[in-house]
């Protein structure tokens, strides 16, 4: 029955739900960082002895370095990370060892390992995404001239550069790199002290363990530090998003390199070959980051509903923070990297992409706009003049700048031969020269604009 | 940075995205299974000669034994479990190994060993589900007269027994078993032989390989065969609804072992205790069954968002199909492994529950009933009657069985001295007897119903 | 202040909290359907007389014609459907009205007509999905030997027929349309008469009113009848996979009317174009098909999370069942119309398709199953071959049916002349004859198969 | 046939599809704030003249007060505010009308709009969030010695006061609070004459409108400008979060008026009574907050879902965008004006809490700590000592500073008499003085440091 778990018996059940060691030994580091912050807080205020102190610390470091090499045994009947090392550290140094456990509990100390993990992996994808903005600033350089088709609703708008279109995705990247930014920093406050859920009547200073642990000061509600996880929720959302921003690169690069579309080949490195069709080059890469928002999303979800509607403080049903956590950040770093492995050796078909942007009357726009501009037409009725014009050279089976001048003039008869001057995908482009639009002069300033603020990053 | 993950490579970035092996080796028996159905195929309808055949079935039952003992080592760089099964197959015996796969690829190969997987996970749920509506009825049964308060907001609303509050339990279970069922059933279709997209032109006999896995019929059309996944997703479906509803009995486990209500207890085995606090008994067990919509529901989030807009026929995308079903699976098993220990080992407080049922002038109802029964008031003018009655009892701080007649009548002077009969809490359960009510009669019938529907199941 | 909100009091915002009438207005038909059902079984078992059942079924259907004549005035104040009708009752016909809410309460009732809304929208939608089926079934019929490139990963693996890709969905529909068959009849169980939550002391006859109804029995567990949503939930879960179906469709037809493929073209009544480009077409009702997964799993989103952790009986949380179930079915419905336009107005451009389908060295695999059928060649040995072949074909530019036998021949000698009969898109899927695959043949078949099902279909 | 959905004609279901009026009027004061910036910005360089600047201006004011006096006829057929709004400005004025749409689009015009309307929402909850907060800072102050339960798995632990709960969720809400602003800053960027997709040949100023219109500075990128969300989904995202925390006081607020817990009391005003029981005090309200993270993830998940692999630029998936963030911040709103109310008027049992405080050994660790700190017991092994004193209080039926002092010496022989100074739950209340812990003295200390806060927010 039910693959023999109940046959098991209770304990194997408990032991099933208790022990996330499995899961949670990923934040050793933290852990024994936390503890020799805290051992030298109590030594320091006078709650241990400093020699206490000093052996905890030690003995703390044997601990690591046993973890570090493999030597260490975890054990699932030690329930979690934070029991296997202070057991072990018992073993090894004997009764300062428990002392340690002194003005905490392991709701605070599960708060501090988890915020500090999760502070590090919001700066690291923050970096990666760093690296992929400069993949797509470098590929936007090399083609800030290239002209490719603009779409609404996958049909061919107008006429855009290769370069512009990168740097749309750089800003995407921009916030979501702001956005780890700003979750890192506001999940900057230390738990560690907030003890079970009331604080403690020994004379801590938590000021000292924030400091030591690189928190910016420690949480002000000890109830309220043991209890939220909002911080870890709200850096699920930020890879949500980025996530987001990513699939859609993603769905684009499916679609450019089929042979549809024929705009860009990604190297053997980045492709899925086939032993029978050795030119297939199938983009797993980029399908995975197409598919990763559902990983991520689904662990935004799994965060939500098990916060939704608790009580305070302390809830067993906390306990599933992390794997959805660690899932949503591992998958968004893989997908961060395989971008940015696409992106840095993407291989642009210009010609394609060329033959493309010319296709459904994409410089219609400019025909417009050419008559608001030179023989102020409204823009309303210059909208109609261009609608009649393109049925007719759709009529003939030619692109707008194929189309004869008595043609033009058939329906407005204030055309003149210059119009011809905006008729070219090259000339549309080169014309888009407001702000943020898509001219390879505006696409090369951006450009230059992203490698200042590169160079300024803190690294 | 970024860990160092990008550093590694594309190798290491494309082996992270392509090498499903960790994940999909639990499907090994389902591999070695369905091949072993393939093969005997091919040899009957004269696609590979019967010594063929035989060899590549005593192959596979030798891997199977190599995995069974562990003796087998799993490649990564063999990607997944198909490749890792086929290598050691053609190590094993060579040249027929290497007929194993015609008429046959991958992808129906994946969908065919995930299909049966997740036909016994559907039907390994419905067991399990079982198992737990037996020790819901046992409860109901041991508990059918014992009075508690029945809610509404939390408030207490009018009285009820145990036994059908229990019960409640055991019709929603029934109608998650018929979910897992009826999943079962529609996806019971074999993809095996649709081949990559497009069906073979080897005579295979697909019916027969249907029939040797267990399938009711092959699946009529190749391309849907192969790039479907809504078998899984419904199946996991079915357990979001099944959690949801054990989340609701989780909560209330969680309440009624609390002081505040002191309902039931639970045994130690299925609580965590504290060391410092001996009488504590954590109902973990429960807050991981409430917690468990969260982990189920975000699995369904990450396959219905992968699954959305993805063109026919197999992507890359769909890889992520079976992490997120184990996830899920695995979770619901747990969960409902915990709540069957659980409820059948539920100590219950009589006392407590019997006390509470009298607060909250609950039998109010119960009066206006009385009126509308004997004097023919219409139920409208009873509600406000009885209100004006509460009212009363309220200021006097009495329940309503303790009032005088005389207060009674001040309100409505044609009620009579027999109201009374109607007043308890055990006289208002025991008069709720219509259909589907939680008179104890209608507990007990309840029971012997649902003590004979359990024996007519298969098992 | 917040737009003003608070400023208004509480009794502003305890309307906005209570008043669902501007929502479950939506119900009135079966609210009055239910109240007619309920007041004839009171009459006929005795608990009202005769004469006031009488006088409450006229008096309902007084109502019922107000409220379809627009001449009903629905109050807030009055707070639902379910109020508002019965005041309007009440006025209409006096004493006799406050009689009709004998033996029921508001949470019975709102469950019997939300049941009765949700088995309607199950089996119009299945209706719905039927209209589409025979509009897919069409067009295979009309393209049952129209061949067009088979995908994966969006690169083309093997021609099909277009027949066979529009049988695709029909069988994906199918699965959707049965899922709501069941979904239908597990609902089917009738909540009226659990009254609050306990079942009442009236003589009520259950099995009547649900068999008035249309349900199969009434619900045989009062608590869980009136505090169980999973009905809802379950036909929101298969709008959510038919959406998804949809999705897919919707997905193909966005990249098939675009100018890389050109696959299809959508009648002007079914796209929206513009004025300055009187050739587009874009395809906004293939991208609502797209999008509409997002508004019906945030539905199912929004009614799993409500329910997650909620004690029994009846909370306030679950007022927002409808809005979300009744917005998953509007839009379900809406992309059903709207595909089912697409699809039976669907032009397809066989000679676009055709030339596609030779791209890609589609024919790969006919040639390594030919090596197997005639030359007994291990599949994975043919595998290589072809492989070598094609990368000849590739360096000189010819697709696999104009490689010279030589070049065939210099990679395997055994090669002969008769290869060729297998080489070409018709010869490929002519041949894959296999049950479920993909030749014009099979199509057909199965198009008799749906023909003949459609017939046998109720309607 | 789907009620008759079809019948109707593609007319019908393409209006349902394109006409978003019904959700967009919405953003009528946007719209028309945003066309009058667009005509000035055109006049001052010179794209039109002065003299059309100001009549359109005009124009559009006329437009407003003609929507604000409900003398504005909307239409479906004219789709959207947008066009609603210009086709009766050229009714109004003719000519000059026809030139507002002069370099931009409905793609950056809708996308602005919403902008402006987002950021007014955020800060509208960024403001009712101050509010809640306020109220809770009240609670505080009023309770800020009153001594309650502290939880673990909603177990009685440790006593804290009422005062240190309130706060918690200062805590919380000012992190909402905060992700509230970030958001509103970091969408502070004015997409405004990024015209269709690509930017435009106009000389337009869009420093100046993105002024004119309270952005900081215009979107950088065309592309970015018309097809990003994220602006949208991080409000979403702020408001799950928000509502999470919502529902957890919810939650609590739903128990504590239970008759369980009897903790506080409902105002009349922010409850629902029954006729028929008038002392019961339905929290619909805290029921409705306690369900509303339902309805904002919900959103959320319709958002990402929508914008899951979508390419650039504009498609019409995103129009599902207003509908879902309508609805996710009419929730919100609700539910902080609702809690703001119920908080704001909450009374509070001072004697139910204190009893209940001292129930469950909460003590304990009291004991263990005086243990620590005056014997200098390691804290592992005061641990176990008082482990074994409390089994000796649950033996005999006493709370810990009930037992004698023999008993706790007969346990440890160096427990003095000076223990019974920690054992009460004021003493261990008063004892939590560490930063950020439960005492009244640091109650004080924090609504003072709130205040001055407050004092200090710009209005």
């Amino acid at each position: 029955m039910w693959g023999g778990r109940f046959a098991e018996g209770p304990a194997a059940i408990m032991r099933d739900i208790n022990a996330s060691i499995s899961v949670d030994k990923r934040l050793w580091r933290e852990d024994i960082t936390g503890s020799k912050a805290h051992a030298e807080m109590l030594a320091a205020v006078g709650v241990i002895s400093e020699a206490d102190g000093k052996e905890i610390v030690d003995g703390l470091e044997r601990v690591a370095q046993e973890i570090e090499t493999g030597a260490f045994t975890f054990s699932a009947d030690l329930e979690d990370i934070h029991m296997n090392v202070e057991a072990r550290l018992i073993e090894l140094i004997g009764e300062p060892g428990r002392r340690l456990h002194t003005a905490r509990s392991r709701n605070d100390q599960v708060a501090t390992d988890f915020r500090m993990w999760t502070r590090r992996a919001c700066r690291d994808a923050a970096d990666a995404i760093g690296v992929l903005q400069v993949a797509l600033v470098d590929q936007a350089e090399a083609n800030a001239d290239v002209v490719m088709p603009g779409y609404t609703h996958l049909q061919i708008a107008q006429p855009v550069t290769f370069g512009h279109h990168m740097l749309a995705y750089v800003e995407m990247l921009e916030r979501d790199r702001s956005r780890f930014a700003d979750a890192a920093a506001r999940m900057n406050e230390c738990p560690l002290g907030a003890a079970a859920l009331a604080g403690t009547s020994f004379p801590i200073d938590r000021n000292r363990t924030a400091a030591a642990l690189g928190f910016d000061r420690p949480c002000a509600n000890s109830l309220d530090a043991v209890s939220s996880r909002d911080f870890a929720i709200e850096a699920v959302m930020a890879a949500s998003l980025c996530a987001t921003h990513l699939s859609r690169l993603a769905e684009e690069l499916v679609m450019w390199t089929s042979p549809h579309f024929g705009f860009v080949r990604l190297p053997d490195a980045f492709s899925t070959g086939s032993s029978i069709m050795p030119q297939k080059r199938n983009p797993d890469a980029a399908e995975l980051c197409r598919a990763m928002p559902g990983r991520i999303v689904g662990a935004l979800s799994t965060l939500l509903i098990m916060m939704k509607g608790l009580p305070l403080a302390y809830a067993k049903d906390m306990q599933e923070d992390k794997a959805a956590t660690f899932a949503a950040f591992d998958g968004l770093s893989l997908a961060l990297a395989a971008m940015s492995g696409m992106i840095r050796n993407l291989n642009v078909n210009r010609d394609a992409m060329r033959a493309a942007a010319a296709l459904g009357y994409s410089t219609a726009t400019d025909l417009a706009d050419w008559l608001v501009r030179t023989r102020r037409t409204p823009f309303r009725r210059a909208h109609e003049i261009v609608g009649r014009i393109v049925a007719i050279a759709e009529k003939k089976g030619l692109t707008l700048d194929k189309l004869a001048l008595s043609d033009l003039q058939s329906v407005d008869p204030e055309i003149t031969q210059d119009v011809y001057d905006v008729l070219s995908v090259e000339a549309s482009v080169g014309s888009r020269t407001s702000f943020g639009a898509t001219s390879p002069t505006n696409v090369r300033e951006r450009i230059a604009d992203w490698r200042t603020r590169f160079e300024e990053m803190p690294t």
